[in-house]
């Protein structure tokens, strides 16, 4: 694990990172030493480990709960290089889709086939951030929705170490296998008027899901119109499950 | 309106009261003499307005809001006399239910017989409770699930001044019509599990709304068994939107 850089503002540390090929982003509270719990954030598809929404949700998790956030690229997403036969399947996705083919099960199989090398990156992460003297081996919280839930959802049921998850935006198809096969409390937001996900898809995720506490969210409101007051309640659900 | 005891413990003031033929309660802070915000809440079904789920989030929003709260007996419920048209009614729904009818759709009709009763009843509570100084027209909420949501989805469709619900364990078929009439910000409770409401008739009450901040909470369980962590997320909503 190699730092690349580190500043700091407004009380929070941000330190850049390259785990073997992976770029990352740690920020922890300014002068912590040691061990508190950690959440890890999987960003959305088209997005990176420091877009807009996961760095304001990253100082809020630091500033007001005092944890540890990490965030890495996606492969082909942010700092990492073009992946040629990622592109490839997208472009041919695409395709598919102009041919009238149905967006979902395209998704489902592509994020399959992402979470394939994810899963083990991200572990890999967690075992370099938790070797940290100012982050430790405390609980660990995933938070991701979107593609953030597709790799999510087989990340937190391989993942001992999670032990509570935020996930949404995400449709059965994708994930209801390793649905089943999470146990942690599941925290699971639901846009209504998702033009991505079909409603049915998704509240058929959240009945996949194996936890005996979970709560869905449903909101009004298309795909990225997730209403602020539920970074609120995030801050509030981990803060019970990882405190 | 007439009060007929006062008790005060832990910061709350409890008083009893009739409103004509309708016994009512109203919990305020302890010593408050100024107007403030104020939630009427509807009981359900075979419940009564001191019920200790009543009693205990009325404490909650007195002594964490400092907000005021009533709550009155439903006609032929806690201190209200026996009334032979609705028993009549109860018993022959039973017997149909025993002879294999559908139970939602008599639920419906019942509760729009007697949500004919409570609304002007409701109305009338706001009319005397608003006028007593430590009370005041502030802002009202309303809460109320199972009965509490099919009579109180016509009371919050009628009230102007009502600006915030939290209603749930209510289905489509009862009302829909009426919640489409609402337009405040609406907190909506759903037991993904419930042997009384079928689920499809939840999402789509909820979808019936006419808020355009409306959030649907759903969680495991039965319809009596939704989990205390929502009575901290009713708390935060009507602080968000009374206060």
């Amino acid at each position: 694990m190699r730092f690349t850089s580190q500043t700091s503002s407004g009380g929070v540390r941000e330190q850049l990172f390259a785990l073997g090929e992976i770029p990352g982003v740690l920020w922890t509270p300014d002068g912590a030493t040691d061990s508190r719990p950690l959440i890890l954030m999987g960003h959305g598809g088209g997005q990176h480990k420091k877009a807009p929404g996961m760095v304001a949700r990253a100082r809020r998790f630091v500033t007001e709960c005092g944890f540890a956030v990490a965030a890495v690229d996606v492969p082909n997403h942010g700092d990492r290089p073009r992946d040629e036969e990622y592109d490839r399947i997208a472009t041919e996705n695409q395709e598919r889709v102009d041919a009238g083919e149905e967006l979902a099960p395209l998704i489902a199989s592509f994020q399959a086939l992402v979470a394939r090398r994810t899963v083990p990156e991200w572990q890999a992460v967690l075992d370099a951030v938790q070797g940290l003297d100012h982050v430790g081996a405390g609980p660990v919280g995933y938070w991701g929705v979107s593609l953030g839930c597709g790799l999510g959802v087989p990340f937190v049921a391989a993942e001992s170490r999670v032990r509570a998850a935020v996930l949404g935006l995400g449709g059965a198809l994708a994930s209801a296998e390793d649905a089943a096969r999470v146990t942690v409390p599941v925290e699971f937001l639901v846009q209504w008027d998702d033009e991505r996900v079909p409603r049915a898809q998704s509240l058929a995720l959240f009945d996949a899901f194996g936890s005996a506490e979970k709560t869905l969210h449903a909101n009004p409101g298309k795909h990225a119109e997730i209403p602020a007051f539920e970074l609120d309640s995030t801050v509030r659900f981990f803060t019970r499950h990882l405190d």
